[in-house]
């Protein structure tokens, strides 16, 4: 099962030659979720060759435009492509009138509907569940109201050992109520406790993403032991100042984060345009988190299954 | 001097994995001017190292998302760049009110003036002149309101033949006035007529955007011995209906006006993305106007000095 990101854009608010601005792609079970959608996106899509009508469901993080400019683009070649069913947006409601208002303008005959659904972005909540994933919203700290998402997989219901099927000469009924976390009691009144039966063959994967926002330490308890963790380093550990006066974060302080978290993977971006190379950033990180890389456009992520035992 | 064209984007409304959707840069005399500014176009002048600060005037033909939806990116941008001088907007009135809205919504504390100036699409005037320049409006025919433009260098004054000033001893004064068109009158009462002193080293460049519209005979005269003619060629000659009913040119058309007017050469582009290749639109052009050139992003096309005698 897949469940892997695609960096689209990683620079801040000017793009450069090399970087688009914001948009991130994760592919979880060959469903694709948007994570912002700066000017540009689709056109990143269409380099990578990334189907766009697979996009069902695009989290917005804030309304800036380096985060937004390309959901009407995206939008109308959708719409030119014909596409049919919903589109779910998650962004803080701030957006969604200018993104109606746009609509109207820009699109002649929108042949399917874009739900527009308001995230409270001082809140953790989980704002997206399909039963195989789910997004939970993560309080930012930014200039406007701004929200970081987190995925993870479901947990799938246990396995049960196959030599203790044999034994008890389980019934299906029997499987199904062990699976959902019964204990098991035979005909002779023997109690056998749930934990002996089941197993788990992997553990969920997760992906947070965390952009934009100043040093947060609320993130620390709510990315715990998240397996990739992409948060924003707009600055150098030296324009800490300005770091503080924009709303961003600098290398040092993303790293903190992962650190601290017990991420096991730290990717970071939304680099300033102002540095030529990134490699000092990557170097401030690494030496609080070793396990740390610079994102180009186009890199992905894979997250391994983690299977037990 | 300078006058040449570089193609941002040549793609029609949907973009592909190596075409940008509608843009062009005429430099001028180091004068930069953006036709048309689709989304990505900020992306492109950077991947062009094109001077985005150069640009003061901007023209867009009309309100479709694949012409415009790059101008709040690039706004931004500007802004973030630190620009303070007015920036002037050359387009159809209706794009006023959302353009408007988004610069407020998107852009926090702009530091320049984008000065609107509503074009009249149905009309042929000079909408621009700055004493080297003059840009004509071009009507097209579109499903919106929508305008070409014809970019051409003013005529400066004409050269006085060197060996004449000698003959005649003329003074500084007697030269201006024949430059501005007067005979020559001695103190003997010889009259001298202009004519004969004078001469132009160079004539006019001119280069004409038509995009997006349908075949239109109207524009065979304003066109007139044009020297770079970009034509859009949305479709193929096979496709004349569908060209028909969206508003559009099929290749032959757009060699067909290239013809009638006598346009020295001829540029198009805006394909559809139906088309794999765009080799037998090329083809169907070609064999009504040879001199045709099917664009591609990144492409810059000199337009040299015409150098009389």
């Amino acid at each position: 099962m897949t469940f892997s990101v695609t960096i689209l854009g990683s620079s801040s608010a000017l793009p450069t030659s090399t970087r688009f601005p914001s948009a991130h792609v994760l592919n979880a079970h060959e469903r694709l979720f948007l994570i912002d959608c700066a000017e540009g996106t689709q056109m990143q899509l269409r380099q990578m060759r990334i189907k766009m009508s697979k996009i069902s469901n695009i989290f917005i993080s804030h309304r800036h435009g380096d985060h937004t400019l390309g959901l009407v683009g995206l939008i109308s070649t959708l719409n030119l492509i014909g596409r049919k069913s919903d589109l779910h947006i998650y962004a803080p409601a701030e957006l969604e009138e200018n993104l109606t208002c746009n609509l109207t303008f820009f699109i002649e005959d929108l042949t399917f509907k874009v739900i527009f659904h308001a995230i409270e972005p001082n809140k953790h909540q989980v704002i997206y569940d399909d039963g195989k994933i789910t997004v939970e919203s993560l309080p930012l700290r930014h200039r406007v109201p701004t929200s970081g998402f987190l995925f993870r997989e479901k947990r799938n219901l246990p396995n049960i050992r196959k030599e203790l099927i044999e034994k008890y000469s389980l019934t299906l009924a029997e499987i199904s109520a062990i699976k959902h976390g019964n204990d098991f009691n035979n005909s002779d009144g023997l109690v056998v406790p749930n934990c002996e039966f089941t197993y788990y063959a992997s553990e969920p994967r997760s992906y947070a993403y965390c952009s934009d926002t100043l040093y947060s330490e609320r993130l620390v308890g709510l990315l715990k032991d998240v397996d990739l963790l992409y948060h924003e380093a707009t600055f150098a550990n030296e324009d800490l100042k300005l770091a503080k006066l924009t709303g961003h974060s600098t290398a040092g302080q993303a790293a903190t984060i992962a650190k601290k978290s017990g991420a096991k993977r730290l990717i970071i971006g939304h680099f300033s345009s102002r540095y030529k190379s990134v490699e000092p950033l990557l170097n401030e990180a690494k030496l609080i988190f070793e396990d740390t890389i610079a994102v180009e456009d186009g890199q992905i992520f894979d997250v391994p299954v983690k299977r037990n035992g």
